[in-house]
């Protein structure tokens, strides 16, 4: 298929963080860009479906960046802005890259966050719960009208914090996508593969478990996919990876229009394709001039670097 | 291709340790069970074609062990029996199974080990250098007369104690065979895929680094091929994986006679097959009762794994 060609499933709602970032890594320190789960996920989705987003940002947030999101046909009528400043993290990585070490979280305006859905938004098809409180992605899903696909990230914080909330949030999604730190975290199993089956037994039918550079797994009652990730030689700042895959996986899905396995691997393929343009420059910085072109090339390379043959 | 019909491309030289290793995990306990590189690799190759060996063993060995690499159609001609103990190491893992911790090495017999190959082996077509000293690899290659394809592994301490000999030994292979910490320390490079690159200047056409868990990455001067370990829920010991893994990758090649880059691609897989039943048991112990079906079982596992379609 082309990316080219007109959705077929509809559009994707994101609910998450824009945040903004102050990030110092290796090769370089950018100082209060736009970040933020909700921005990643949504340009990311947006390279494949209309996408429909919720948020929170302060009076300080620019009309730049507003109009940036606009601009990648992004809805923008969930996003509040509310007295008081925008969300902002401060951090940094080390050489291997894999770790992001906090400096500072500011809340700001995220902290008395309530989503509140505008009308239209309710029968959205694909919906991505990015990683904010449990209790939120839950309110988020009972202003619902039965979406066709859920989508639920989450974090450590919230596996400590607000166990039994997440639990229903799982309960409650069809893709669980987490990473292996927090796989192994909430199912308390160290071997990676059978914490992928526990995290279905909380209630999903697919679990999804990033692995950064070692790319993604993926588990249904049915199937097992391994996918590489892309094997890139420069990378400058990884803010925002897991979260451009999801966008992308959700954003291609929408696209196809089917959740059956053969297009679920595809997807999978399409956020790790996104997700490593994200990471060769700081915030949305290379997302912004990707072109589909790139994006399609870079998935045959996938393709080209994965191919085997028979016994 | 089928494993069961006649090998094409002739026979593999393979030289190494054998050793008796007593081992610890978090899943058992063995004491001076049969181990080391050589035996490994041997085993392993010897599911594809035939293999001869080349090694050392003190008086201390028993003919139990003989029989079992006997069986195999193992030729052990070259395989010297010299006054004093075989090699012995000893060691444990925690639970994350990626890092061997010694206890013991007592080189024994090894210690005064010259490879001095039988007049049949010098044409062997195919020839795995294991992890021994890079001079004692050097005296086997001085030994052979104009092999096909010369696949050389090596360890941390080659690197750093006798780094002259071993770039001599990355010159004259054609494949060369390490773990991602050994690809960059021996590179100084932290990028894997820079430092997989960088191997290639050191002479040898195709570099595969071992990832353990995470797979491993074949790099060529034209290809780049990302493969993945077969998921295992259940790891009893992971000693001598990554010789398994290089003796089904030799052995497969020399089944096939080719060693073009889809046979290679292939090969990858073979190995990674052979490496994931060798560390569902101590020793050899899953590899000796191991059948050319299951081996193809697997394989085509793997193909199912990983396929996905075109974007």
């Amino acid at each position: 298929m082309s990316i080219a060609s007109g959705p077929t499933g509809g559009p994707v709602l994101i609910v998450g963080s824009v945040a903004y970032d102050s990030v110092r890594t290796p090769f370089g320190e950018v100082t209060e860009v736009l970040g933020g789960a909700a921005s990643y996920a949504s340009v990311s989705a947006s390279f494949f479906s209309p996408v429909r987003m919720v948020g929170v940002v302060g009076e300080d947030f620019t009309y730049e960046h507003v109009a940036t999101l606009a601009h990648r046909d992004i809805d923008l009528a969930g996003l509040q802005r509310s007295s008081g400043k925008t969300f902002r993290w401060s951090g940094y990585y080390e050489y291997d890259l894999n770790q992001a070490h906090t400096i500072a979280t500011e809340l700001n305006v995220f902290q008395d966050f309530r989503p509140d859905l505008p009308a239209n938004y309710r029968d959205t098809p694909y919906v991505f719960l990015a990683n904010i409180e449990p209790g939120l992605q839950l309110s988020v899903l009972d202003q619902m009208r039965r979406p066709k696909l859920v989508v639920c990230d989450t974090m450590n914080f919230w596996i400590e914090s607000a166990r039994e909330k997440l639990l229903e949030v799982l309960a409650r999604c069809d893709i669980a996508l987490m990473n292996d730190a927090e796989a192994r975290e909430i199912t308390g199993e160290p071997n990676l593969i059978t914490a992928a089956r526990r995290v279905l037994d909380l209630g999903p039918g697919i679990a999804i478990i990033k692995k950064g550079e070692h790319g993604a797994l993926m588990m249904s009652r049915e199937s097992c996919f391994t996918a590489p990730s892309y094997p890139l030689e420069e990378i400058r700042d990884p803010t925002g990876a897991g979260d451009t895959f999801a966008g992308g996986l959700i954003g291609y899905l929408a696209r196809c229009g089917e959740t059956d396995d053969e297009t679920l691997r595809r997807a999978v393929i399409a956020g790790s394709v996104m997700a490593s343009f994200t990471v060769e420059d700081f915030s949305l910085d290379r997302l912004l001039r990707l072109s589909p072109e790139e994006v399609a090339e870079r998935y045959h390379e996938i393709v080209a670097m994965t191919r085997f043959g028979a016994f």
